[in-house]
C-alpha cells in the first residue's frame, strides 16, 4: 500500500493493525476499512479502550499476570489457596485456566519455555522468583501447567529438578482424551497416555 | 470472558477487537494480550492512529471513497481522466484497483449490490448520483468493476439499463484466467469465458 489513494492516516492504521496476531496485510486493510466505516460505533470506542489499556494495564510484579493493579487481583484475592502454585508459560494460559475454573491456587507466569535453539535459557524466564516463591512456608504444591510440547516438557523437567529441594510436591496436568474429543482424531501419544492413565468407572 | 482475572479495561478491549473482521473471540483475546504486552511499540501507537483516523477520515461526498478530504484525492487529482468513471461495490475494491494501477479514471462507490433477499434495493445504493455523474458532458465511458457474483452481475445489468440514455459507453471487466492461475483450479464458468474471449498471440 504505497499508493496515494489511501492517505497516510489510514496507511499507518493498516500497518499497525497488520502487526496483530491473526491479521496479515490483506486482513489489516479489511479491518481498517471496517473501522473507518464505523467511526462512532467501533473506531472511536476502540481508540479509547486502547488508550485506557495503555495507561492502566501493567504486569503483576509477583506472578507476571496482566492487570490494572500490581500485585494483581489473583495474587491478592483472599479466597485463593496460598498452598498451591500453578506454573504457566504465558498469561494466555493463565486466562485459559481461569476460564475453566481449573484451580483456586495462585499463579506463576514463566514468560516462555526453555529453548536453546532460540537462545532462551533459564535466566530469560522467571525461574528464580518461582523457586523463591515455592520455598515459602505455606506453598505445598507446585502444579506445572506447561504446554505438552517438546520444549514445554523439557522445561517442566528442568523445573522439577530446580524445585526438588523446596519442600513442595511437584505435579503436572494429566494427559488424556480431551473432553468431547473423538478418539479417531487423536494422536497415538495421547491415546497411549490416556490408556495408561485409565481410571475405574 | 466474564471472570475476574481480566479487568474490565482488558475485557472491553477484547470485546471491541472481536468485532473486527477476521478476529473471533479467541483471536481477539490473543490480540489484546499481544497489545498489552507491547504497550509502547504497538498499543500506544495504535490507539493514537485510531484516534487520528477517527478525527480526520471521512467519506468523499462525490465518489464515496474514504479519505481525509472531501472531495477525495482521486476526485481532485488533475492528472486523472474525467472521461472514465469506474463503478465499484465497495471502497476495498477501489483500493484494489488502485494498487493494481488498473485505471486512471475517476471512481464511483455504489456501497453494495442489489440484493432483494437482504432488502437492498436501488435506493439503498448510490445509483442516482452515478446516473447524474454519468450524464455529465465529459464522461464518455462507465466501467462496471463489480464483483463477478450473481448479485454483482444482476446489479451490473440494472446499472446498464439505467445508464443506457446517459450517452456513455458502458463496459465491464473481462472474465478469464487469473494471471499466475492454474487452469486445473479454475471453475468451469471461468474457463468457458476465457476460452470464448481468447485472443490471438
Amino acid at each position: 500500500m504505497s499508493d496515494h489513494t489511501v492517505g497516510p492516516e489510514i496507511e499507518r492504521l493498516i500497518q499497525l493493525l497488520a502487526k496483530l496476531p491473526g491479521l496479515g496485510p490483506r486482513s489489516a486493510r479489511r479491518a481498517a476499512l471496517h473501522l473507518v466505516k464505523r467511526k462512532d460505533q467501533l473506531l472511536g470506542p476502540l481508540a479509547e479502550a486502547m488508550a485506557i489499556a495503555r495507561d492502566n494495564v501493567m504486569e503483576c510484579e509477583r506472578c507476571g499476570n496482566i492487570d490494572t493493579v500490581s500485585p494483581c487481583t489473583v495474587c491478592t484475592d483472599p479466597r485463593r489457596e496460598d498452598s498451591v502454585l500453578v506454573v504457566v508459560e504465558d498469561v494466555a494460559d493463565l486466562w485459559a485456566l481461569e476460564r475453566a475454573k481449573a484451580s483456586r491456587g495462585r499463579y506463576h507466569v514463566l514468560g516462555g519455555v526453555l529453548s536453546p535453539l532460540d537462545g532462551v535459557g533459564p535466566d530469560d524466564l522467571s525461574i528464580e522468583s518461582l523457586v523463591e516463591r515455592a520455598t515459602a512456608a505455606d506453598v505445598r504444591e507446585v502444579i506445572l501447567a506447561i504446554n505438552a510440547t517438546v520444549e514445554g516438557q523439557s522445561t517442566a523437567y528442568y523445573l522439577t529438578d530446580r524445585l526438588v529441594n523446596c519442600g513442595v510436591s511437584v505435579t503436572r496436568l494429566a494427559h488424556g482424551v480431551p473432553v468431547g474429543g473423538e478418539l479417531d482424531y487423536l494422536d497415538e501419544g495421547t491415546l497411549a497416555a490416556a490408556m495408561k492413565a485409565r481410571t475405574e468407572v
